[in-house]
């Protein structure tokens, strides 16, 4: 808990049904989405109600952003991707989260973003899990 | 021209024919995308060889973010959207551009996002010229 903390957050069922949680960190919550195409990270700021960035306040915004930076640098020294994509979306799930994803020139999807295209191809749990402690061990 | 701009810096030539110039603010020149669908700007920081914020210094990084929130509140105000998009792809065009995309749940492509959609509906000349004098009368 970061004295950030919002104490009635609660992370959108959907996210939860979709990701696992990689780590807490001061701002956010990081999860693993579970598709096996890419390493696929989302970032959900622990403050009930937020839609935008624009939602939070200036301290919370400003420190959501130096861990989404910092993720980006861990994602690329553990998975060397071509490009990252980083986005906020939320059309279906409303709660602000924000993707970050490895993209690779040959992987299934490129150049295409990667929402509403091709379901997901899920991990195996051995895979999954494997994925999990490489991306723990750099908190 | 400000202090932070880079000499070498040159627009990328699909997003100048995607796009005309609304203004340019301290760190990034602002487009208003030629689709009607919905208002859709571009923000392209101006440093050569960017391709992800964590290219930019981090003085430069913050005025991005600065800007990409006071442009958010500025879209609110104009056009009351339902939801605002705010995504760095560049799979295609791979110079760091931020776009921020009013979406309405009665758009065209509601909920899904709009990248590899169906093509852009022009603006009628008029339209276009319109749009972006709304837009420049809040700078």
């Amino acid at each position: 808990m970061s004295v950030m903390d919002d104490d009635n957050f609660e992370l959108h069922p959907q996210l939860e049904q979709d990701g696992r949680l990689i780590v807490s960190l001061g701002t956010s919550d990081w999860l693993l989405m579970n598709d096996s195409r890419f390493p696929w990270v989302v970032q959900v700021p622990r403050f009930k109600g937020a839609t935008l960035m624009t939602s939070l306040p200036a301290e919370m915004r400003a420190g959501v952003r130096r861990e989404s930076d910092f993720m980006v640098e861990v994602l690329q020294g553990l998975f060397n991707p071509d490009h990252i994509n980083v986005a906020q979306i939320g059309n279906v799930v409303s709660q602000l989260h924000i993707h970050h994803v490895c993209r690779f020139t040959d992987d299934a999807l490129w150049p295409k973003p990667i929402w509403a295209q091709t379901p997901a191809i899920p991990y195996t749990d051995v895979q999954y899990q494997e994925r999990l402690a490489a991306l723990r061990w750099q908190f």
